[in-house]
């Protein structure tokens, strides 16, 4: 395939089909050629805007396939995770949109509520699909209404709790049309399972081959070579009978596994399926990346690209990008376990987003990736502190969200020292208001025995994470996605001041304008910087606080004896966050003093360009600085 | 089985055991006797001082088994949920504690690290106990030790998610010896399973029956008629092999069901056990209240009874009781079920005590137990919401924690119509630091979308569930274990106006004292009352806040005005809370006042009397009264 594959002629019949309706209206025949399409628009679209690749080329026959044979919307179609959502909106309506994904007032690259009624529910964080869907059969059949939902969940959202809590309650309801898709493509059952494991392979060939035989009779793609699929196939087959078993244990009529990339096996199975009563399972097998070479040879890479040429894939930038705090992370977890024999890194999942890949090579024994299982991953992690060894979780912001009652209650009530490196805090950009790390400073704070650090930049997020880990209780260290100003970290392992904060920049009382009050701004993290920027403006005393608990209560009184007004600066939800914990130290310090509380606003932010969300926000420089100017004039027009 | 049975005499045996080394002393004949002498003293120690009882009376046998066979402390005993670890605690050196068993300074009714060695993890939250123990079986092996960790986990506990996140991470360890024992007392694998179930019930019989056989030879209770033997049978038959299968594709060895109540089957299947590598599975079938005939026929009475007289049982107090908050919620929920179609009634697994019997046996259709599954329950009723009905979840508010990104995820970021019921807001007593919901308003407060409600009495309890159900999107409505000051709940649904105070009472200007301060007290929720009989005595404004979001700002600036301090005032954490909420809110207003935060400290607080907690952290109306006094004297210091 190249992008000259993506010129609008390809798109003849895509083009014709501006709403699932439209879809139903064609002959059967003309599917295959608009599922090509599909894929090509796909790939074309994605590699204009950014996004999610892999996930999406492996569902565009199942997307096909579903509103053909589902009466979409008053069919309910769930997509768990939902980055895999984009054929889906292609074909509901927002084809032409494609070009705004993920951008500022553009198409969300999650399903949305708002943004189309044939997004039923809003997903984008793991293993949801099945509560939800499963509600909404239930309200149908209250209803009496005749409805389907539809949950499609992958092989890895499937191990996650929450989607077995779903089953376990789905599985034995008496009434509702439900259907679970399970879209496996790396079904990772593993290590092998030995005798039954052959003796599963053997019972299914014939099954399986009938839908296998069919790979590979895509455009895109040439028919792959025999071993390939010996190999495909065999590796299906370890998966395949284990969960049928499993999930019919459930309560579900399983069936499957078929070829996800087969429309021929898929309408017919989905018509069936439509017909019975109880809850419904089908499996079926997909490739991610499918139909585009370079991204089925390494899914990975092509899960969530910037912009490239599709004739010539991503090409790694020539020159070095900055280190993000990632990387920053990634390093120190790696001069730490060298370090420190006890060392233990712990992941739900996110080796790649959470920077610990070099960990995992170099110290496998140590290395734990519990699957998408954050609730297990915080507890097991107490378990292994229990026993005198020093857990770090790694775990974004949003996700920790997932293990918060671990959190509390086994972690910091028993005062365990594991630490939570907490990434992507505060606002993420792309991927929007599902993946904001915007709560954890109000939502850990509030917990006896946590603390909380908020580095400013490269050097200090590997210092803080250096004093956590040389705590005997439980430190969160939060940062943002991608890279700071670009402070170099140094080499060593020191830690900073447990608890201190640091003034950065005085006042200069001389320069001090008429009726200016002198201002100090308290930034915990990375505003920082611009904080820095606003106070050359404005005159004005900048600390960087660096722990939003334990907060420096001693420099803070300090400063607020020192100034007449007080600004608070934090990447994060503003109630109850840091600036809160400020108000509470003043009072309790018995000082009256007016603060302006900047930070994130009591709203969810939408998706958009990450600087651009922070302007909006006020949180730039310039916006700090006009807020500051506006506090000003607020204030001296009360004391007139 | 009589209360005379609770003579010292009849424990001779037991005296012995101080440790449970000295239980691995004794000849293998005596360990029958002695469990029966821990039986007695479980029941007449609970008797005296109320507890859990039907676990405890279940897990006798199966304490005496697994410390005669490990070598505890060495070997590692998680116990899920662990109100069950009464027999556990009395073999492991505390038996003349249980008599301060929950009470302030006194043992507490869970595991606890602090209280023993032999408590290698504190539990109280469901379904953590198999994460725990693989976090220290992998940290055992990672250390070069030899040790074993055991998970005891029940089938309720075993349904929840975070349980199968930890098999299915902990069935692939290629180290460190974990054994999980599931405690099998009322498998719900619920409806029959067909033709299956009666081909897996003959296949069992021969090796159920072995174990089978054993059951009633104890000295508590005659030997079961045959029927119940045979009715036994057959339940547990059903449940045996299904999970057999389905933990063995989770990778660990499955070994039973045996009879749990049985030593000569217990201690050598343990002690094989002991010799295997792997991840090992054992299956134990126990009886709730086993042994003490009136808690096997009502286990869910005797489950956590107060204290009675063995031998006469639980008597109904002749005085009906004060309503509880729990109650007040059961008959609005029938009312407005009642009143409204479209409300569904949703619990993970608290049917009692979250006082829903009424409406399940009223609405049955529209009441949904999901089982412990507080993730699914809240996307559930997510689901549910998106087609037009209205879920109520009632949920303690520390089980809450377990939903925490749901509740972001999938309700508020939807903003979707579900109101939560969170019974045992604040502190819960005899449960203690496990148990209290003291993070909620933190929690939930920097939540976009979200509302929450402060009841101060039943009254208002009831008008708050009315008028949060009336609103569009989601809210809480917390209220605390037990009953309130007795204002009787008027029999209609209306609602109190959204998100508005009201002053209840004013003080008097011409009585203030020289040098006293202008002081307004606003309390969220049932401290309301004591904060009046505070302000009668200080002759200060009271104002009931009833929301801690969205605050009623208007009165908020009207009082501030009008007052030289303010005092807030919640049963819930300081940092983060209501109390922070009027700081902001002040800030926001251009205000800068004195304001004294009265709430829970930053610390997890232990189990005790309820009022006696509330007393210590200075929450009754001497406490306020003081807390009040030493902050005017503050003030006034200052201000010389």
């Amino acid at each position: 395939m190249t992008s000259s594959d993506s010129s609008n002629d390809s798109y003849g019949l895509l083009k014709t089909i501006n709403s699932p309706s439209d879809l139903r209206k064609l002959p059967r025949e003309k599917l295959k050629p608009l599922a090509d399409q599909l894929r090509a628009f796909v790939l074309d679209s994605v590699s204009k805007t950014g996004g999610h690749l892999s996930s999406n080329l492996g569902t565009v026959e199942l997307t096909v396939a579903l509103h053909y044979v589902f009466q979409t919307p008053e069919d309910r179609l769930v997509w768990d995770v939902g980055h895999q959502t984009y054929p889906h909106k292609i074909l509901t309506g927002r084809r032409d949109q494609m070009a705004t994904l993920r951008q500022w007032e553009g198409l969300s690259g999650f399903p949305l509520r708002t943004e189309s009624e044939y997004d039923t529910f809003g997903t984008a964080h793991s293993s949801t699909s099945i509560s939800a869907a499963f509600g909404m059969a239930q309200a149908a059949a209250l209803k009496g209404e005749n409805r389907w939902a539809v949950a499609i969940i992958g092989d890895g959202a499937m191990t996650a709790g929450m989607a077995f809590e779903a089953l376990n309650n789905a599985g034995v309801a008496d009434k509702g049309r439900l259907l679970v898709i399970l879209n496996d493509n790396d079904m990772s059952i593993s290590p092998p399972v030995g005798a039954l494991n052959r003796y599963l392979a053997q019972l299914m060939s014939g099954q399986f081959y009938a839908a296998a035989k069919n790979v590979g009779k895509t455009v895109l793609k040439p028919v792959p070579p025999l071993f390939e699929l010996a190999k495909r196939f065999e590796q299906q087959a370890k998966g395949m009978v284990v969960p049928a078993t499993l999930f019919e244990k459930f309560g579900f009529n399983y069936v499957g596994p078929i070829d996800g990339h087969d429309l021929e096996s898929l309408i017919p199975t989905l018509e069936n399926l439509r017909q019975l009563d109880g809850p419904q399972f089908l499996h079926v097998v997909t490739k991610k990346g499918r139909g585009y070479k370079r991204a089925e040879a390494d899914p990975i890479a092509y899960h969530g690209p910037s912009k490239f040429d599709p004739a010539v894939g991503i090409v790694k930038p020539s020159t070095a990008p900055k280190q993000t705090f990632t990387q920053v992370f990634g390093r120190w977890l790696c001069d730490m376990a060298g370090h420190d024999q006890r060392l233990i890194g712990i992941t739900p999942a996110m080796r790649e987003g959470s920077g610990m890949v070099e960990f995992h090579q170099r110290f496998p024994a140590r290395y734990y990736d519990v699957g998408i299982a954050e609730q297990h991953a915080v507890t097991f992690a107490a378990g292994m502190a229990t026993e005198g060894l020093k857990p770090v979780v790694a775990i974004y912001s949003t996700f920790l969200q997932r293990a918060y009652d671990q959190l509390i209650h086994d972690v910091a009530l028993q005062n365990l020292p594991v630490v939570f490196a907490l990434d992507r805090a505060g606002l993420v950009g792309a991927d929007g208001a599902t993946h904001a790390g915007a709560y954890d400073i109000p939502f850990v704070r509030c917990i006896p025995n946590m603390a909380m650090a908020c580095p400013a930049d490269e050097r200090e997020c590997r210092q803080l994470l250096s004093t956590a880990y040389a705590q005997n209780h439980p430190v969160c260290v939060r940062y943002p996605r991608g890279a700071g100003v670009g402070v170099e970290p140094l080499d060593d392992l020191q830690s900073l001041p447990y608890g201190k904060a640091e003034v950065r920049r005085t006042l200069d009382v001389s320069l001090l304008q008429e009726r200016q009050p002198r201002t100090a701004i308290l930034a915990f993290g990375t505003l920082l910087y611009p904080a820095l920027t606003a106070a050359e403006a404005l005159n004005a005393t900048v600390v960087n606080m660096r722990w939003a608990k334990p907060l420096d209560e001693q420099l803070l009184q300090l400063i607020a004896q020192q100034h007449d007004i007080l600004v608070t600066l934090e990447e994060g939800a503003i109630m109850g966050g840091a600036g809160s914990a400020v108000l509470e130290a003043l009072q309790r310090a018995g000082i009256s003093k007016p603060v302006l509380q900047l930070g994130l606003q009591d709203a969810f932010i939408a998706h958009g360009d990450p600087a651009k969300l922070l302007a909006m926000q006020g949180l730039d420089a310039a916006g700090i600085e006009a807020s500051v100017r506006q506090f000003w004039l607020a204030k001296n027009s009360q004391s007139n």
